[in-house]
């Protein structure tokens, strides 16, 4: 857990800009003036270094870690993200690597596990002592992807019939020990977890109140639970502490409020990725290869675009309309277009609702009462303004079909794109991925045909 | 700052849903049975008694909140969104709405009076004692939108000179008042701030040790820098908490970290709302009207309507083209679609990687490269696709022209789609306002033209 006594420490630095950072320190390497590297990086804050890791290639990236004082390098190879953390394990000296592993706490060597190829995850894991691969293995045991993996099993507790100057005795003598001491999960003689309760509690009690009549009921994590559902309950929660228990209730880490951050920074990474229609990057922009970019999108391009297929499809149904009229081909591109965008804010606003809890898959009656409403006002409008400007424009018949498809549209449109999310949180798919580029292919296409059926029948082709 | 303490005790519950909460207390109201109705209201825990306000019509509301134990009231108001305060505050009784404005803290005090009409935010502000008036005056001096609005004026501080022992003294002495005691800002003889101690490390010293010796520069926010930004940095560098200072860097106020996550869960609310076209509802889903819906969609839906009439233009132009060859109008929406898709792709990524503090405009060149051959590459494999399929089902030369235009907006969607948010970035505009939208009416207008050009150079029109 992060203190204000880890803080960064500035010294005499100057450059604050990591892009100037980084580029200082490329020329110096480049010029093999590693003195003068050393120099400006043992100047340099920890979260500086960090970025200008995160924006270096490789092979910069470990002749700058390798720079590093020993105390500055674990606290700037626990700020990277796994991938690079594996990258660099393969550059360095195996003695600099078995120390910096066995430095790490057990969470976040558990998290690099995930990353090594096997053989090196299980020598460095021999290399461990006793206690130390104890506490490691209390973590791999679980899942990964759960909030077993991700949490610590270093932790100070306390027992219902504990006085509070006990406690704080206890407390003082975990205190390098524990991740942290702000939070006291209270447990019974089974190691059950049966409360919580704040260090504040603790120091304001007489000493000799019982820790039974200070605690108060505990919101936990099961251990196989999404590391992600977990990360969101105690942001929600506020907690500085989210205890996490076994089967049998029995507590066996505890999730400090920066590692929920870390969680839900990632699982968000990944949500807006895929709302934007690609995988996440897993690594920072600037540290990722044009292939990794290109892996992360092609499959999705590729998916959408036979997607779109359909909207050829349905074209081809009216091509004679079109080669009758060819002006109503005119507004193709803009009646898709709002459509589209129509069926994107609802469905913007349904996923965001889903992910603060304001609104669950149950609730899809008034979503649906909610979203046709808005759909046919805002159809009205804009179908309103659309028969004005193209029957001034064009001719008032081209206006009336105009209007009408974009007042059918925005209502189909809104209410598809506000169910949307909720169909994919009911089937456990990731709402965020299943919504818009989806409702704009399925918008794309069923508005293609309200547009030339009520074109049809309006010009009476 | 909520602590363990202040966790829900959740009693005899039963309902944990708070769909079907809501609809039972619904039921029982509509029934005006209400001394069942306070019965349920007084088994559920606070957290989920705020989710049944969050869903419920605005009378409702102020029936359910007037059920409340006083205590659960203040919780439970605190944690409501401020427009739906306001609301309440017009429903209850005079003697509770000061009881409740006098109860609140003054960082969440600031924050109501922001949505009250003036005449009662006055009413209400000249009730309070001197104290609290003087501590919320220190609060409100500062704009709306500013850290110094949502800070904590309420905090205890040390001195570089006093010992851990005495700062542990001070420490018991204001633990009822002070908004945290976890990390304690240290301040010199004229209130400037010239460090920060965690309260471990005051724990673990010496208690002759003076603070000096244990205190480390503190990361801190100006009073009238954006609450966001602050938030921002106390969440990437994992704060307890961050100290606000003047202009003179004196100390004038705390921003926790529960405060933070408030700040960053309403600006992350605006972004998506706004990435999705729409403005941000400022109160949660159910409880917003069916008009307060259609205000937040509509302007952007007409922008974007007159920004896709340049598409309608664009057509024209090649109208005579689209004659000839009414074929190459099946193909409009796809191409429109799929470049759309890959701008979004890199608009996406990069807001992401600029929100994370990945890149900055500076790395414009860097993200240039990166685009322009992710871009590239994705057009050579798509444009292959579309080559082979167009080439089978149709004909080889409209396979051509479909392969040559997918390689060629490919990369232009994806260098415009990276390079947008950065642009944004430096004119101070939202990157995710600007991206999104924009570039997809950018890309479609393009696309067309490319299209167009392309299919008159290959099919010699």
């Amino acid at each position: 857990m992060t203190e204000p006594e880890d803080a960064r420490s500035t010294g005499a630095v100057t450059v604050r800009d990591p892009a100037e950072a980084a580029r200082r320190l490329d020329a110096l390497i480049g010029a093999e003036n590693l003195h003068a590297a050393a120099d400006m990086v043992e100047a340099l804050p920890p979260s500086l270094v960090v970025d200008v890791l995160e924006r270096s290639g490789a092979r910069d990236r470990a002749v700058v870690f390798r720079l590093l004082p020993k105390g500055t390098a674990l606290v700037v190879f626990e700020a990277l993200d796994p991938p690079l953390q594996s990258e660099l394990i393969r550059e360095l000296h195996a003695d600099r690597v078995n120390q910096l592993f066995t430095d790490l706490d057990p969470d976040d060597r558990a998290g690099l596990v995930d990353e090594l190829p096997a053989h090196v995850a299980t020598r460095l894991l021999r290399e461990l002592d006793q206690d130390e691969q104890a506490l490691t293995a209390a973590v791999l045991d679980y899942p990964t992807g759960s909030v077993g993996r991700r949490m610590s099993p270093e932790f100070v507790s306390t027992h219902p019939d504990v006085t509070a100057g006990e406690t704080l005795e206890r407390v003082r003598r975990r205190i390098d020990h524990a991740e942290t001491i702000y939070a006291i999960p209270v447990t019974d003689d089974q190691r059950r977890l049966v409360g919580i309760v704040g260090l504040r509690a603790i120091m304001r009690a007489e000493p000799g109140t019982p820790v039974r009549d200070l605690m108060n009921e505990a919101i936990t994590a099961r251990a196989r639970e999404s590391a992600e559902a977990a990360a969101r309950r105690s942001a929600d929660e506020r907690l500085i502490v989210l205890p996490v228990v076994d089967d049998e209730h029995r507590l066996v880490g505890i999730l400090t409020f920066d590692d929920a951050l870390r969680i839900l920074e990632d699982a968000e990474t990944e949500d807006t990725a895929r709302a934007g229609g690609s995988e996440p990057l897993r690594r920072p922009y600037l540290a990722t290869p044009v292939r990794a970019l290109v892996r992360s999108r092609v499959v999705w391009l590729l998916v959408l675009a036979f997607g779109a297929a359909l909207t050829v499809q349905v074209l081809e149904v009216f091509e004679a309309t079109i080669e009758q009229v060819v002006a109503l081909s005119l507004f193709v591109p803009l009646i898709i277009g709002t459509g589209g965008n129509t069926g994107n804010q609802a469905a913007t606003t349904v996923t965001r609702a889903l992910a603060l809890g304001d609104v669950s898959p149950r609730d899809a009656l008034r979503v649906l009462g909610q979203e046709i409403r808005a759909g046919f006002t805002l159809g009205v409008i804009l179908g309103a303004v659309g028969l004005a400007v193209t029957g001034l424009v064009y001719d008032t018949d081209l206006g009336l079909v105009i209007g009408l498809t974009l007042l059918a549209l925005c209502t189909i449109a809104a209410t598809v794109g506000g169910l949307m999310p909720l169909l994919a949180q009911a089937v456990r798919a990731d709402p965020a991925v299943f919504s818009n580029p989806f409702i704009t292919t399925f918008v794309d296409a069923t508005g293609l045909v309200v547009y030339f059926l009520i074109a049809r029948a309006v010009l009476g082709l």
